[in-house]
């Protein structure tokens, strides 16, 4: 559909924008903050979504078009409910091209027309007519966005002679349910579908492992982690993301000042000719460099580069400072932010335009000396994920082809998200060797040469090493599930929250004191022996609608605490990660509540461990490589380690054909990157027995097992 | 000159550079390293100096022309040892324009010429006749920079028929002399002088009184704070100055913590159309905005800002994160970089392109709740100059001309520079009033409504403050000596240096062992108790090297131990404040070094605050004004309040000639600014009487004291 014809479908008309194709929600509001700075305040996206019905009325062929708020759940029954039929699901594309004669990315409610409207029920979401704010739909064109008012789209609709269904997803029912459920106090965990739809507005309104985009871009925006912003590819961390960053930081920088690493800070401005001077360096980074040509209405003499790393910006001063052995090592790390100007889809945590990290850059005199530091810095970045974000790593080395470049050897660790089956970069440390003290002249004379004999020069060694806030990403993407966040306790803002619970119109004033006194002493309590606790005494929200905002922000425990709690002289606590309750005597308040932690932490680690041992394949006949692949692993197989071997792995893994199944149209195309040489080798029999195993690809002799993944 | 004949001057021809005219070395470095990206390695700046000998020689018109390193101190008397003379001094303008035909600025190497020859002797540096680097030689015509060898130097000067002669500075000079020191351990303060004089190479080459700017320049690189970078106006921040940005970072977030503010980031990166959403704001920012035109090769749509500051930034987030009373206050705080592309004279931590900051931004429902935040801030902005930097301020409210763009009002903590006699703000907290929150539609429901009345929409109250690194370069302003860095004890990165002492060739390797043990044993003791303590036991350095090196870099208490101290179950303290030596025992070791450093705490700060206070001048009639400006002073006035008599005062306070003296070439001109209108006003007889209180300019009303001063 031309957008010009938008103008004559919408009654009275309404103003519309041009942007880029967008192939689901998650892309289509990322086209609109990118292409259309002038949108309507608050706009809100809809989707239309047609099922097809089960079980239920003679004319059985009727599918369903359902209009919603694209935030709004609308699970199957309760859509099935609204037609009278027992269940719906997603109509196949079959069914689609026969009543609406579209493709199913294609339909939009003007999709519903006089010719097509015999064909279908219409079920709109009751927010869509009540809201003031404007409606983002989409035409057929997906290269267009119209803003139209509820009006407008009920006119449109009854134009066309539809029988409109509205339904009302309201907070009540979240509300009621989750009462009911404090009621119960059994450790009865809720069921997934019903959680779901319980959600509706505030809630997740995706689930995870049907539209992950979709859904991580949710639980990050309603998990209060970030909001989306007005340049495109940067995000603003907001303070429940940036305090996990903290928890990072501190943590870290302990372990690199004890290794003697001191924090500095060098411009993030850099001339051109720094930049450039070591050509393979820089060659990874050039397209993506930003360029800073203008101050105020003054053009710059010469343009001026904002740094992507800071190897180039901080060499030629590492030349001027090391004058002698005795300035060695040199450690500097510092705690910034960098530029890549990526122009590919941008992801959140996980692919940013400028995004904060720390760099470590060290020299050293010997190669040992240097090689030593690489994995104690990879160790201590693996510590990051495992002891702070409860996310399991593979650590090894880099392939030549996916090293650093410029650099000698690159050693990483490497994490896998079981959803969509991909492999993650999860911090690399890397050996320069001498390449860059070559190319920047950093000398000096060997200190080992005996009295009277020339000291030669000699070029240091050199590492560098860097993690970022995507690590906040990875574990998000990990531990989340369809209630929200879920937070290891060890980097969550708060590990504990208390709700009051029980209170009622008939409680006196003084039954209300004498909680809230008790809750403030509970909360005081676990203070005191560090335990990071909010105690949620909001008044003008329910028990119910607390619980759904803190489990949206993954607090790792919640305590309940009512008038039945105080007589026991206990506490209730539900686990955030197993919606398990047990109470806690009050007496054993602290060790418990620090007890529970802890486990908490444990099994978030034990479960995601499980998760990807589980899903690592060892291969030995190509032929396995690629189902394996598919059904979400990543692969631990024998390589040669040729890069030409490495280019026709990636070629022949690559997905040629899109799934019928179209939950299955997000699920990644691209070919398998080698993700890293495992330090830890299979062994026993498995081991590689040189000239006997071969390379499944290649046939070549194998050297050693490499994990090879699509990847982020 | 004009450049062309530079190269016929220099023996052999020589590279060189046009750049802007520059009035001392500082500028010249300054110019080079803007104007020349390709400038030759390490190349040496040399200063030129016309000295006049006292009561020698029977030819006794004879001036001294020296030929030095710019880093190299040149005392007067050792310039007159050379020639034989008791004492020399800078020469007037009058008697080098007698020998040189010359006026002071233009003075070079080339000022000596067979004409001029019979009047002057020539004294060189003798290492600028053995480096290898090149030198830069600042020719007549002070834009030009012509690079040349010693060897050339020497040509050029010998076929004018001058006599040569080469003085030795070295560094075994200090080791000597500071060896010596460290034998006598008596508690006898180094006269200031012979400091300068044995300070040589590594030390400062300058006296602060003498030349601010160089000094200034010298105490942040010798004492490495800082280095200067490739881009102009910008600066590398050390360990050793970055360590003092940790410290107060640590103090002030737990403060703003305490008050319930939270971190978060927003991107550096702003949009034209938001940036210049808030047009009073932005138009003070405009000229100084630094833009993004290009990624990699491909030129952006649109130009992208970098944040100078982030109220535009981040309130249309304000926006739409507050929807109802209950979402206040908002308290959100960044710690990271903006940039300022200033086109004045950039300056090390005082006016640099790119800075490290923290920036405060809250909303608030009422007015009295953001006022009482504005100056809770401005408090903790205070203590940490006057707790953490030993830096006494004066509170008060900015005048209208010079509050914050866009805001309602801003108060300030005005610091005061004794060597130059000039102001200096310190920090500032906004209260931004209603304006932006009306400009970016900000608004709750008034929560005070009635049940059933119509809600009145409010725009809430907005508050933003700022503290950068500038704080460290007023520090050490304001503490440095002639020997380099004085650091407060709260924020040293090191607050006690140990240094052994008393090891000879003769000394056993039982007694050195033991010795070494000693000191290891107290160090840990120091630190024990949370000193940040730091065992000097390089090998290759002599004891007085490394009081050198410490007291270079500020380190507050050296502790001295030799076998004699371990005898008297001692140890020997100095202070670096004072030179103050003083035996501790080592039984009291912890509580009395504690207290030691306590008391240099407490000490920096009193004469700070004496000298501040002692420079305050009240004036009641305008003719004291401009005199006690000159005399370095800040102004204490009874003032009007009316922004042309504001602007009068800076016109009239103007200096309009320059001085006869040469040391005062670099005072300022510019005329006064208000500093700030002191909370505390003058009490009792000094009062402002309403009605009959004149301001001293103009003879309006006085409306209260204003503090004005010539600032940075």
């Amino acid at each position: 559909m031309a957008s010009t014809q938008v103008e004559k479908l919408i009654p009275g008309g309404a103003p519309f924008v041009s942007h880029g194709p967008a192939k689901n929600t998650t892309e289509w509001k990322e086209q609109l903050e990118t292409v259309s700075p002038e949108l309507p305040a608050g706009y809100i996206v809809t989707k239309t979504l047609v099922f097809k019905p089960k079980g239920a009325k003679p004319e059985c062929g009727k599918l369903v078009v359902l209009i919603a708020d694209v935030d709004t759940q609308t699970p199957g029954n309760v859509i099935a409910k609204a037609v009278k039929a027992k269940d719906a699901r997603i109509a196949d594309a079959a069914s689609i091209k026969d009543a609406l004669n579209e493709i199913p990315e294609n339909v939009s409610l003007f999709s519903v027309t006089p010719e097509t409207v015999s064909k279908v029920d219409v079920v709109i979401d009751q927010r869509l007519l009540e809201t003031p704010k404007k409606l983002a739909v989409h035409p057929s064109d997906i290269s267009v966005t119209a803003f139209i008012t509820g009006d407008q789209l009920k006119t449109y609709l009854e134009r066309t002679g539809a029988t409109i269904v509205p339904v009302e997803f309201t907070l009540t029912n979240i509300q009621v349910v989750a009462k009911a459920e404090a009621k119960k106090g059994a450790a009865k965990p809720v069921k997934e579908d019903a959680a779901i739809a319980d959600a509706a507005l505030i809630g997740i309104g995706v689930k995870k492992e049907v539209d992950f985009p979709s859904w991580y871009q949710q639980v990050l925006t309603k998990g209060d982690m970030l909001d989306y912003y007005d340049v495109s590819g940067c995000y603003i961390l907001k303070p429940w993301s940036y305090g996990i960053w903290e928890q990072i930081q501190k943590w870290f920088d302990g372990k690199i000042k004890e290794m003697g690493v001191e924090n500095c800070y060098f411009p993030m401005f850099v001339s051109q000719r720094v930049l450039e001077r070591e050509k393979d360096h820089i060659e990874g980074f050039a397209p993506e460099v930003a360029w800073v040509t203008r101050a105020g209405k003054t053009e710059l003499e010469e343009p001026i580069a904002i740094r992507p790393t800071s190897e180039t910006v901080m060499y030629p001063y590492y030349a001027k400072w090391i004058r002698s052995h005795r300035d060695l090592p040199l450690k500097l790390n510092q705690w910034n932010s960098v530029v890549r100007w990526e122009f590919k889809h941008p992801q959140p945590f996980l692919r940013t335009r400028e995004f904060l990290w720390q760099e470590g850059h060290t020299a050293h005199l010997t190669r040992p000396e240097a090689e030593e530091e690489v994995l104690q810095i990879l160790e201590h970045y693996s510590g990051i994920y495992s002891e702070l974000l409860a996310v399991p790593t593979i650590k090894g080395r880099k392939t030549n082809k996916e090293k650093f470049a410029g650099g000698l050897f690159t050693t990483t660790c490497e994490g896998y998200i079981p959803t969509t089956g991909r492999g993650i970069q999860g911090a690399t440390s890397h050996c320069l060797g001498q390449n860059f003290s070559k190319m920047f002249d950093i000398t000096v004379e060997d200190p080992s040469a005996r009295e009277g004999d020339i000291r030669e020069k000699i070029h240091i060694w050199q590492n560098s090493w860097g993690l970022s806030t995507r690590v906040i990403g990875v574990m998000v993407m990990i531990h989340g599930d369809n209630k929200g966040l879920v937070l290891p306790p060890r980097v969550a803002n708060y590990q504990v929250v208390i709700v009051p619970c029980g209170l009622t119109v008939k409680t006196t004033k003084e039954g209300r004191d004498s909680l809230y006194d008790d809750i403030s002493r509970i909360e005081k309590e676990l203070r005191a022996v560090g335990i990071r606790v909010k105690a949620d005494t909001r008044d003008s929200y329910s028990p119910g609608w607390k619980f759904n905002d803190w489990e949206l922000k993954g607090v790792p425990l919640r305590i309940e605490y009512g008038p039945q709690d105080a007589k026991k002289q206990q506490v209730l606590t539900v686990r955030r990660d197993t919606g398990e309750k047990a109470p806690v005597a009050q007496a054993n308040l602290t060790k418990d509540i620090q007890a529970l932690l802890d486990t908490i932490q444990g099994d978030l680690y034990t479960r995601a461990k499980a998760s990807f041992d589980s899903h690592i394949k060892k291969v030995y006949k190509w032929e396995d490589f690629v189902p394996a692949l598919n059904a979400k692993n990543v692969i631990l197989m024998p390589w040669c380690d040729a890069e030409e071997c490495e280019d026709d792995i990636k070629e022949r893994s690559a997905r040629k054909e899109e799934s019928d199944e179209p939950e299955d149209s997000r699920a990644p195309s691209m070919g398998a990157k080698s993700l890293c040489i495992p330090f830890k080798q299979p062994e026993g029999d498995e081991a590689i027995v040189p000239g006997v195993t071969k390379c499944p690809q290649c046939g070549r002799d194998a050297k050693f097992y490499t994990l090879f993944g699509r990847s982020y």
